[in-house]
């Protein structure tokens, strides 16, 4: 069987000019990075803004498990799909992080025959959009630290240095550091973190900002420290803005690249789906709409924290509507919710699908409350027996949405026509009457609170005390109308990672409250969240390598 | 007066790939990055690897002075001089910094109507080459701190660890650092350090590289710490070289740009002059005299610093033979070197002018030692006198070296015509016969003497007990053939900055003694040099911003 990396090698790819073309994209508002990439200048944004809307389709899937669900896969093949059909379809999808493609993960460009390309160039540099939000965090911090030693006007207490440094690289021995060692000429000696880049709030700016402008202003609203008095000391006070800006200055830019079927897809920006929304750019969505019939695209992790946050953050700022949502399981996945063992998924087990098919429902649930028509799919693997997939079928119709089977892995676009047929009949047929989770008007807590039993089924919110000082902290420094961004672990709807299915009455702890100044959110921390990842035993990076004719192998 | 951003940004560029096919390069042999930035690809290196090599001149300078040389400049105007000329010129220069860029020194891309455009992305991300660098470098270290975590079969000792972290950022917090903090997750504590990236070894790597399959043997042989039994530890036996070349796999392939007057520009590359050899990359070099008749290119700081080192390093590890060496010198920074203070530096003074100018003739006679014909350029400042150009130009007479004034800050390429008429003459009459300063057979301190000796102008050199043991611990593991490069301050021919002019009998003092084993080269440190640069008490950085109209404003 071949890796997704001979796949993708083996394609033959059009030159972006001539997928350009073909989606209305003029060579004067191409910006080519090689001849396979290209943004998409802020000329093309002004010619197209006035257009209408195409249809918004998202795709998200169920709780993430070790078998794996091909949410990417599926945006992907779904894409290629509505092409095959003739529909006027543009993919909009995150930007994959440098870290995880030398960890344990490998590249993020979908799979088999539903990947977008080309591959090695999306997981490595790309067109330096993640390196342009790196300098633009360290330069930030590289001013706070330079302010605090060239006399420290603003009164920035060190023990109260909200902002981190950050690198895309998975790097465990930078998750706590001190800095400033040395002599007097060396800094101010304070304890600091990085993070990976997907984490720093600049990622999250880039992601929600209209436009440069925009970008600059939230850039500007960042909140780095607190003075000696408790009062947030921003980037604008540090006079870092205008400089971040410049260096952020394309990377705001959308990317423009093919499936494999040469669908064009927009990528650009990766926030994290904890801490951050997980979503790719608000700019590279808008700009898919008013290039396409349909967009599809995606939000990271599962439904409960994806899509809430595409919902509830993402569209809320951004006056988004998604008409559809397509919702990702697998027969493996949901018989491991069911509690059968990694090793033994193979297998026909109904009662364990039977078991395991709750988690499934109450994001189906959810999503239903945001008013949002469903349509689930089951991305196909050869171990799946016809029974199996014919009582998933029944589950779904029976909850009112529609269901389809996917093999968009092994077939592309061809094997994903009949849940793009699907997604086309509910387009058509059910009207979506979006409407967020919860008013701007909530309090914090609140809004904790209806998340937390709406999306995640849980009895009562409990708050530390910390978390319960920072909340009246936030709110009194104006900041009570930001939506939550809840970061939560990702394998479970409860923020115990081991409870699997459909948990029900557990609490939700609120260790930590922040704010988010600049993207405009107040995160809210579960548990211990790890924003900056470390290398397994064996990384992936000892089997990357450039063949003698400059080929790379080993990327996954 | 206009600032050169001013200047830049009025500035009609052409197509890159109009300026491309002027300079015969087909569209295909174009990795376009905008309109405006392309890299070569590997195919037209093969197109073009066997044509004979064109001319080279090495442009340099006599030892910075706070009054400004404008080595750059003159670079880029004799290029674009050289064009008005009609002669097929390329000029080869290396990339300058983030860093510094947000400091104090501003960008680096000429000045005046001498330079090289889109200046603003060649000051900012360009295409992304240190961003590659600096994510190699930092995988490096990853993989490494991973090692340790994760059972150390190397045994490698946390307290011989050579590799430091990079960063592309002026930021002095992170030149000492303690890593590791938290718990037993979060890695082994050690001390730990960051460098700027231009200070990587992976730079230097890149800029003496071959290809592709040179780069790769060359980053696997980089040592990365000293294990328990004090041998040393590779990049190799961390399995990290094929990643770390996969990251480099574009960085390696030169960018073209063009001056103001649309004369080809190969930048490419930028490592310290002072722990590393301070040229643009051998692969833009070697392109550049393939494509051209003549190529013009530069070394960093001073000629004993960059001169020596792109003469004895870079020239003898590429195979390189220059024609002839252009000495770039202003009437105010040879007064300064006479003594003078910079603010009476605009007055006539024929006597600090006498008293100066023997750093000229100093450097003169370095060349001539390399058997290189040299011609000496006075950059042109208003407040020079008749009388002051005159003494110059008959001191160099004496000198047995060609004179020419150069006006390209003002006057562009029309204002290098004299220059480039004497260059000419130089390449047509004067035959090179170019040998480097010392043989790979000599010891290691007979190079670092030869080069104290014969190029500073010291009596004797003075090696601290550890840089003996160094020295001998390097012989031992065979690296003894290697070139030496120098690391001293940039300001004065000895090692102690306040000695202007020319220093005689003076003692070079060795502190540390260590192998660049990817490079190929020893670096041997006089005093302490400074690898992570700080920012200012008001940084550039403050006044950088993004206009309405999305145009970048306040770079210098």
């Amino acid at each position: 069987m071949k890796t997704d990396i001979q796949i993708a090698q083996e394609a033959v790819m059009q030159p972006i000019t001539e997928v350009a073309e073909r989606a209305g994209i003029a060579a004067e508002d191409l910006e080519l990075y090689g001849k396979y990439k290209a943004k998409l200048s802020d000329g093309f944004w002004e010619k197209v803004k006035d257009n209408e809307d195409g249809k918004l389709v998202l795709v998200t899937a169920i709780n993430p498990t070790p078998a794996g669900e091909g949410k990417t896969t599926t945006t992907i093949g779904l894409g290629q799909a509505m092409a095959k059909l003739g529909k006027n379809a543009v993919i909009a999808l995150r930007e994959p992080s440098l870290g995880p493609c030398f960890g344990i993960k490998g590249g993020a460009a979908g799979g088999g025959y539903a990947q977008v390309v080309p591959m090695e160039d999306l997981n490595l540099h790309f067109t330096g959009d993640f390196h342009a939000i790196t300098s633009a965090n360290n330069l930030l911090a590289a001013m706070l630290d330079n302010h605090i030693q060239q006399g420290n006007a603003l009164q920035i207490d060190p023990r109260q240095v909200v902002w981190k440094r950050c690198l895309d690289m998975n790097d465990r021995v930078l998750r706590n550091i001190v800095v400033g060692l040395g002599n007097k000429m060396d800094g101010m000696v304070r304890e600091d973190h990085f993070v990976i880049t997907v984490a720093s709030e600049i990622m999250a700016v880039l992601c929600l900002a209209d436009d440069l402008q925009d970008l600059k202003k939230r850039l500007g609203r960042i909140i780095v420290a607190y003075n000696f008095a408790g009062e947030p000391v921003t980037a604008d006070q540090l006079e870092a803005t205008g400089a971040m800006t410049a260096l952020l200055k394309d990377a705001i830019k959308p990317n423009l690249i093919q499936t494999l079927e040469h669908t064009p897809a927009l990528v650009h920006g990766g926030p994290f789906a904890n801490i951050a929304h997980g979503c790719n750019s608000v700019r590279a969505t808008k700009t898919a709409l008013k290039m396409s019939d349909i967009t599809i695209t995606e939000a990271g992790f599962g439904a409960d924290l994806g899509a809430e946050k595409f919902l509830d953050i993402k569209c809320r700022k951004a006056g988004l509507k998604p008409d559809a949502v397509v919702l990702v399981a697998t027969v493996r996945a949901l018989k491991y919710n069911g509690g059968v063992l990694k090793a033994d998924l193979g297998t026909e087990n109904l009662d364990a699908l039977k078991k395991g098919i709750v988690n499934l429902e109450k994001h189906i649930e959810n999503i239903q409350k945001y008013g949002v028509p469903v349509v689930v799919t089951l991305n196909s693997f050869v171990t799946d027996t016809e029974a199996e997939n014919q009582f998933i079928r029944r589950f779904c119709e029976e909850k009112g949405c529609e269901f389809a089977l996917s093999e968009v892995w092994e077939k592309g676009g061809e094997g994903g026509i009949a849940l793009a047929e699907k997604v086309l009949e509910t387009l058509e047929t059910k009207k979506s009457s979006f409407h967020t989770l919860y008013e701007d008007s909530l309090s914090l807590k609140e809004k904790i609170e209806t998340i937390s039993r709406e999306i995640y089924g849980a009895g009562k919110v409990v708050y530390e005390p910390a978390a319960e000082k920072q909340l009246a902290r936030i709110e009194a420094l104006g900041f009570g109308e930001f939506p939550v961004c809840m970061a939560k672990n990702q394998y479970s709807l409860s923020d115990d990672a081991s409870r699997l299915g459909r948990p029900e009455n557990f609490d939700i702890h609120i260790r930590e409250v922040y704010v988010s100044a600049g993207a405009g959110f107040v995160v809210a921390l579960t548990g211990a969240i790890m924003t900056m990842p470390g290398l397994p035993k064996v990384p992936a990076a000892n089997q990357i390598d450039v063949s003698a004719d400059g080929k790379i192998t080993g990327l996954f």
